[in-house]
């Protein structure tokens, strides 16, 4: 059967290309561990895939700014109907239309016995953490392709309740593979509850999907920092305020806006490719906006860090940066007594529930990011847009099954 | 009455001066916030110094690290005997042998309402936080000295039950106005569990309690790692395993004590005045504590980070350290999904308890920090040896009531 | 100065009587703890009281199932502006207008000091806890009067940022001193979350509170149980769906509505005063709202219980129910690894942040429980049109400062 | 192969049988669900059984209080070597010594996800939860037994790191399958924390391993209430108090051993067969041990409930108890805001950290709860005189692999 994929293609171009149908066995590729290279997936199911999102994170790739080899199918945000399954799987079944975790795990390891399905400790021979299509994460193919294989399948995918409902929300429900649960993650390590003030830089999609997140959990104001005008626009669509941090430090605007220039929580939905505020916008500051965040947060509060900081960044603007070291104003948040939650979020421990906000009517996840179904053929043309920084979330369709 | 008292000098100085008895009141003095210039202490207690401590956190505006003003009192770590209660105290007693956080909070404000003591709003004008006789901490008179004010005294002393058996531990009791539970929030902040791994960077007092936190929490195993060899023999005698950091990178030494290069849990008991390890261990090297406890702590564990650091450091090997700033390889720690608690610990949270494991006998924190009563006269030669790296934790006791 | 106020006159009877104007110590009078008799209250403020509401714990006294002496001042949730403020007073203005936790606490207790407000071991000499014109609660004045004392006021009380916003808002506000923490309170210990399915037991304020509350805290579905036609209405029109419990079991219903017959959570907003389901629906049966939460609570759920329970009761059915005694499904719950939380709400640990969601427009509480303001000598016929099952919530405006 | 086990010959009566070596499927037997018959488990180890205990819980059903049937192979808590691994097994190694959680759980459901593995919604088609050699827990063949078959085996076991270590430790290791998480769960479910008071309701093996755990979590007093003077004697061995219960109520003699009536938490390691208390106390009085502890723990504490409490008892003293309802005086407990936390330990909690703690010699187990080997043969003689009151916890070690 045939398989169409997006691939990395050298810095600045993916590319549509065939692959191989999906087997219950993971055959060498590239950004295939060696030691992952003929690894027995009978615990896995392949996919159908119904909806599969162009992510930011992909775009570090693909601005070669990581080490990813050419040919590496892109896609770690899954979701689709289970068209075959693997000789151990129970409770799986030919037929669910399920939500796969971007995070690849097993189920069985010390980490994944505690949810921290976001290091777990057997998928990736190098390290904790793994991710489909993704460069360092252990060479899981990539999902943005006709068909994908899910290993423990049992263990990771969310089934939806009802297949005609789904299709519905297919839009919403897509989300719930990374971004929904990332920037809800990231509202969580905020530790956003009901009546807090929150800040979240960067509006990008999980920027947005961290506000809408603070929403749910009843934040009572949720200010949104970016330098794209459309972005911030797309945020007060749905009622968050907005920063514009082109102008300046975010703090006189805060202060605008909450009479007090500091928030009770603050999200990082930028990461390690943040630029400068006001004049400085234009330049890379890989600190800028944790500084900036304990800058702004009140004392006792926490920031939570959905946004990518990473090991290794050959294509960095200085020597420390390439090696991932960052220069934070680390005091201040001593003085003020901040907690910093790192890290790749655990999509499992969140995604059920953002399902059932979703398919209650509670939340508009879609809407709020502009979720936008194209063809897997438009699949460059998505990454081209969204790199010029649309305020769009692009939903790559390839059977072409959500309506228009 | 009179009342004698150690004050800083200047650089590397500090002298037994005669200071005015307390009162209900705050007058001006070195130190001193204007704003808090005559402030009425109506609720405050006026103690007979039973103990009270010299912490390495004075050490910092000893060396002349902070802009502290000659004259000011020194000593945050008190522990007496209330002699003199304010007109609105209703629970304090005079004879009451109390320890004090050396936190000064209001029990008033927003935050001491949910137990943050450490940014209590208002009793430091500068910002949240304070404490007795410390640099910009609001101007508070430091109780290393014979008789100390105690403000919103109903909210912050803890009453030990019995006088006499309070006298016999007194020195086991002294430290809980400050190291023991500074030691404990870092293993908390740490995650430190029933069966966990942990190293702890730092072996003076705040880095023996913390160790010795760790082990009250059920530690399988606690690793204290310093250059300073007496204080590692110091970490061994009660049951530590210890790291030279001198003889280079700790991972090494971990991997020989546990068979695996990582612990469950990190706590920073050092700070801003870091040095490097192995070849650098001359060199103030800012932020190598924090890199080390990213590379050794496994991923999902978290870094408690009692160890001071600070917003601004005159002093300081580099510019960006001048201002706060460190050189963190934040990208690793992310990788890992670590999680980092700073901040002054909140007393209040933890005294209770901890005078109850010592009133029981469950842990002999004075024997393990090797507690060393000295005169108020000798005050100026335990600072300069606790400067020299003595293995000891010297106790001023300004009324020679400490059996020796 | 005069002073009206709302007091309790034998059984189903309450009038309007004059009391003293508050003075800032605590005087003999109905219902006054003899320990407490001459109680300094220097900490205090004294309120004009603008918003009083009646409580169904209220109730429980007027329908003369407690040992309430005639006479007692009824009154515990309490909204005014401070018109004097005692000696000690240091933080709290003259002119501010402010929300009292039906919670008297001290803020200096050991429970205090961990928020547990509602079980204060100071200000009640029986036992910990204590409330204004509560029956064994210390007999401190209650509240539905013109003016009342407030002790340990900067402890105590909430400010409204701003006056003006404060009185357009007054009629949500004035349920942040006990209905809105109270039924959230229930949520929280309830387990509730972001997606969960929820059972609220009872549609009077208290239940509606605590759907409110499901709802604020991101529940997919929340479905009220009732007898009272009128009040299941009141929760269908914030979105609920609703349970006739005179129909008979809720499981059923449960079923019908979700799929499945068993909630996340679980609230019992009824107590101790429940009547059971179906055709025994007319009879008073204790525990029935309990051992139907365990009935239709999943495993692994949690029970909050707002609803009040008592230690004795002597107007109940039977003697085992007279000494607060219920006949309870306890192994039921033990083989559904149930969490039961009970006890009054603390209510400081929630009311600030509540509050800024119904200033921020988060949140429509009076809407929901259909505030209804009424003079103070409506108050008897508030009281009677309560007992009869109104679904309203009578806020008693003893200065004719509520628009209506 | 042949495979000796020990099951249940009618009330008071157990014997040494012989049962078919295990299969990677559940064949037809004694107890098994009929949905249960066929299930293949590819997903399963079979171990040679090195160390299982017999536990209180087993004694439920051997008196005859349980509808468990003739002929049912007994046994929850296992200790082993695999010997042969299902097809589907990835991790776990021919040769490992492993412990085994007396919770059988899939490891892919909700509930498991979560980290509820005594609620698994998988294993047992009756209800949540299971056990091995159980009635009603799904029919899984109990482990005492030459060989025992371990479903979903990657999930959960615990591979002890070496092998000679581990026999070295055996009969402390062994308590890792059921007794000490137990404990443990009850007294994290109580709260006990560093400086707790505590109270242990039940000197068996479960009360002596939740009185071990409190010392291992800090407690500061730990105190343990039984009738029997050996099992007394044994709490004292370790360092525990003890009260006499037959001497009369609980809280008399704590306040003598505390100065004050009541503990911090309180443990229920007693369950439904509980006693009463001086002169009641050889009736049964299955609330007796809940009342107690609503009594005499603080308000605002926790009630850890690890003993058990069962859906139907038809050998109970009354109609009530027969269907598993108590007489519980909640009105107490409510007014004290206490919490009650119930259920099967989910012993993969808590089982990697206290195996640590075993095996750095921070606790000893085995010798507080004298841990004493026996033979299979032995295994009948072991239950009636553990049935007797035994201080002793019987381990049967079916392949003579433990030295005495």
């Amino acid at each position: 059967m045939s398989n169409k994929a997006v691939s990395y293609a050298g810095p600045g171009k993916v590319e549509v290309i065939d692959i191989p149908f999906p087997e219950f066995v993971l055959r060498d590729g590239p950004g295939v561990h060696p030691a992952n290279v003929g690894r027995k997936v009978d615990h896995g199911v392949i996919l159908r895939t119904i909806a599969t999102n162009i992510c930011g994170s992909d775009q570090h790739m693909v601005r070669g700014r990581t080490t990813a080899p050419e040919g590496l199918v892109l896609g770690h945000e899954i979701t689709g109907e289970v068209v075959e399954i693997g000789r151990d799987v129970e409770f799986v079944k030919v037929g669910d239309v399920v939500s796969v975790p971007f995070n690849i795990s097993c189920g069985r390891c010390r980490n994944c016995k505690t949810g921290a399905t976001g290091i777990c400790l057997s998928v990736n021979p190098d390290r904790p953490g793994s991710a489909y299509g993704y460069v360092d994460m252990g060479g899981w193919v990539g999902g943005q392709a006709e068909y994908v294989l899910v290993p423990y399948a049992d263990w990771n995918v969310l089934k939806f309740p009802d297949r005609e409902q789904a299709m519905e929300k297919i839009l919403d429900l897509t989300m719930l593979s990374d971004i929904f649960p990332t920037g809800f993650h990231g509202a969580v390590g905020a530790g956003v509850g009901v009546g807090s003030t929150v800040y979240v830089a960067g509006a990008g999609p999980v920027g947005i999907a961290a506000a809408t997140s603070a929403q749910l959990l009843g934040a009572a104001v949720v200010i949104v920092g970016d330098l794209n005008a459309d972005r911030l626009a797309q945020a007060r669509s749905f009622g968050c305020e907005t920063v514009d941090v082109s102008l300046g430090d975010p703090k006189d605007q805060i202060e605008q806006i909450l009479g007090v220039p500091e928030v009770d929580c603050g999200i990082d939905a930028v990461g390690f490719e943040a630029r400068g505020h006001g004049r400085e916008a234009q330049t890379e500051q890989p600190a800028t906006v944790l500084n900036s965040l304990m800058d702004i947060t009140r004392a006792g509060g926490s920031l939570g860090i959905p946004g990518l900081y990473v090991t290794g960044d050959p294509g960095a603007v200085d020597e420390a940066a390439k090696v991932g070291s960052l220069s934070m104003r680390f005091g201040l948040g001593f003085a003020k007594s901040h907690t910093f939650v790192t890290g790749q979020c655990p999509v499992m421990k969140y995604h059920r529930g953002l399902m059932q906000a979703i398919l209650q009517d509670k939340v508009t996840i879609a809407k709020n990011v502009r979720a936008t179904p194209i063809s897997l053929a438009g699949a460059p043309n998505g990454y081209a847009a969204f790199d010029d920084g649309a305020a769009q979330k692009f939903v790559i369709d390839p059977h072409e099954l959500i309506p228009r």
